[in-house]
């Protein structure tokens, strides 16, 4: 994957290495990747995706095949291709921890290398970073909206490609759901793994009955019985005619699935028919063009679960964010891009969060040398291109966003926007320094 | 990648495999991809990604490591992991030639092949099919918008993760884009290459002048710069002031690039103060958040060339389709889902187009078997699991695109939904079928 991933930019980060190489641009450059501005509909964004970051930045190399092919596409001449053959990621990074709550304007990852190379990663960093923070924040909304019943991801067939439905698992995971559908995903991440049934297998049946049988022999561990192919209610009907046959087998029904219509009016239904039936333990999963919103109107009704996709892995009412990879620094000295509606806040900044019986109250953003209170955001993870800290488990990182999650003001724990944005508070320090630069580059 | 790609798929893919060896389920079973519903925004889709789909299938299998992983997480017994281990696709499939317009109900791809094995297949297809109509259907769209100006892929850092940036210059490339600023999409399908400079470049130098005459000195051949760092029509002087010293080395400029604030306001003035300095021939190239709408609006804007990313790559206002791959046959009988909303035509069908004067006038959904007049849109394409055609080129694909967009309707050439949507008409022979299994059905 790596020399794969090496590939993986947009042209002009290599062109920008072949200008930097042409006149002894190599002094240290500080990039910071933050949100411009939050998307409409989102009161705060989770941290995702910094170890595959890492990861990338650990792996980073140039094959031969690959400088061949660049320097026959007259993309590389020889001092670059000799360059990118020896090129290792050796520069350092800090980082918010994953499962971090932030807000627009605060640097998640600030990296400082060599111009040339701190340039090259950033295609594929914010390619990393905005999709895995992109899905933990939705993620995020849906399980605050879901409270306490259970939510699995079953979206990888409509996830934007393969790889966006392995990191989607991953950030909903982060987020607080239960698991996946995904194999790869379990095989990879350890998330644990969920599935039912398929329509298909019932009709290719002769009656219902004799699917949820074979499929209840198949399966005696976690029998979860699809029962919307035909007529929901009349399914539900027949579960609870086989359950006997099976008990006999020593074989319990755990649940059945409903995957369409008015899944409320059809969880009433089924849970009646159900209880009436003596299956009060068996439990009703309920899928289908969900999100926070439809969970959250779903609160009252009787489904014990959720498995949740397309909604969740494609964020759809908001699939992108104002996201960006700014240079702020090179060779010592503050830098800061002015163009209209994307200025940034120049040079290398640190976020402090303050709380106050345990919810969190106001940041600030700061430069990294200004003083400041609270919990500082930003953590060095590596150094000359080395980790220095180990990565969390994912357990770790669950913790951490169930304890952020929880120490959201009330306000921004809704679905709805709330009346005033969390105060990210501008430093006077970060404003001298910006007013400083201003002034300079007025007399450019 | 295709150990990987077999376990990328849902776990209920596996289950359903495990309960169709234990029951004997191996007859030929028959399914079908096609798009339930088309987004708010479309007046027609366009099939892409079918090239992929045959690779994943040709290329499936189940490595031991994966076998033994499967094996301890319980999901397969012996018989199951005999069977995965010998494995590969040796089914029949049929699909629409890349590049064809189609419309809701109508099957993009039809799969023929023993139950479990059709059956495990069907994540993957989805998942690579849905994400390229996706977005080569959104960037046919902004292709018509941009008439006959160039449009070039700038959006992997913002697509959701690689493989998507990979895909998405692919479909963007079918649906007539110039070019992709992706190295990797370069490489694998040989689309050309696009790229200009990066904003920290000109930070990286003390003066804009320097910058622009650096990265001309670096790529003599391709002069784009980029002047919306710190003030545009101020960098636009600077161009005309570094363009005779340049003109000296033989160097010409070849565009300046305009990647903020008011596009088509920018351009004029840029436009002015480059004609005014004699560089008329030196082309203006727009990027920043562009969709169809943009680019309509921006038709009489001096901007020579577009530069599109996010909204294209993920599109953005309509992430998703909501599609499905669905058994219409088991064992030689037509089958039939009639879940809520989720219903479908049963049995193998084929698509007919009749065209009057070179435009499209009607389709006809009917039965394979079923006489129809016109273009016959599901051609044979694998058969036993061998291709039975050369896969086309990109250009051949592009051509038919070309042809295919031409064809439309002008109504659904528009942005706006047209008043009536494109006729497809529902043939009798499946209306009857239909009408037979809803009877069988209710005497289940």
């Amino acid at each position: 994957m790596s020399c794969r991933d090496a590939l993986l930019t947009d042209l002009y980060q290599l062109t920008m290495v072949k200008s930097c190489l042409d006149h002894g641009l190599r002094d240290v450059a500080v990039f910071e990747f933050f949100v411009r501005r939050l998307p409409e509909a989102r009161n705060f964004l989770l941290c995702a995706g910094i170890a595959q970051v890492a990861g990338f930045l650990q792996r980073l190399q140039f094959d031969d095949e690959s400088l061949s092919w660049l320097q026959a596409q007259g993309i590389c001449d020889d001092r670059m291709r000799d360059y990118l053959a020896r090129l290792h990621f050796d520069g350092d990074v800090w980082a918010m921890p994953e499962g971090t709550v932030f807000f627009a304007d605060e640097p998640v990852l600030r990296i400082a290398a060599p111009l040339p190379l701190a340039q090259l990663v950033e295609t594929r960093i914010i390619n990393i970073l905005h999709f895995q923070i992109l899905i933990a924040s939705k993620a995020a909304r849906m399980v605050l909206a879901a409270a306490d019943r259970q939510l699995v991801d079953f979206g990888l067939r409509r996830t934007h490609e393969g790889e966006a439905g392995l990191m989607a698992a991953r950030a909903g995971y982060i987020a607080g759901l239960s698991g996946t559908s995904n194999v790869l995903a379990a095989r990879e991440f350890g998330i644990p793994l969920f599935g039912t049934m398929a329509h298909a297998y019932v009709q290719a049946h002769a009656s219902e009955q004799e699917a949820f049988i074979h499929y209840a022999r198949s399966h005696p561990g976690r029998v979860v019985l699809l029962i919307d192919t035909y007529d929901t209610e009349a399914a539900a009907r027949k579960v609870v005619e086989v359950a006997p046959r099976l008990a006999a087998e020593g074989i319990a029904i755990d649940g059945v699935r409903i995957d369409s219509g008015d899944l409320g009016m059809h969880a009433q239904r089924v849970r009646s028919i159900l209880d009436a039936g003596g299956l009060h333990d068996v439990r009703i999963i309920a899928s289908g063009n969900l999100d926070e919103y439809r969970l959250q109107a779903l609160r009252r009704a009787p489904i014990d679960g959720f498995g949740v996709g397309t909604r969740m892995n494609t964020s759809s009412d908001a699939p992108c964010l104002d996201c960006a990879y700014k240079l702020q620094e090179y060779a010592g000295i503050a830098r800061r891009k002015v163009s209209e509606g994307k200025a940034t806040w120049p040079g290398r900044k640190q976020v402090y969060r303050q709380y106050r019986q345990e919810i969190m109250i106001r940041d600030k953003l700061t430069l990294e040398n200004d003083v400041g209170r609270g919990e500082a955001l930003l953590q060095p993870l590596m150094r000359h291109g080395e980790l220095i800290r180990a990565l969390p488990s994912l357990d770790a990182i669950r913790a951490r966003t169930r304890a952020q999650l929880a120490a959201l003001p009330a306000a921004l724990r809704r679905l709805d926007m709330a009346d005033e944005p969390y105060p990210v508070i501008i430093a006077q320090a970060l404003r001298d320094l910006t007013d400083k630069l201003d002034g300079r580059s007025d007399a450019d």
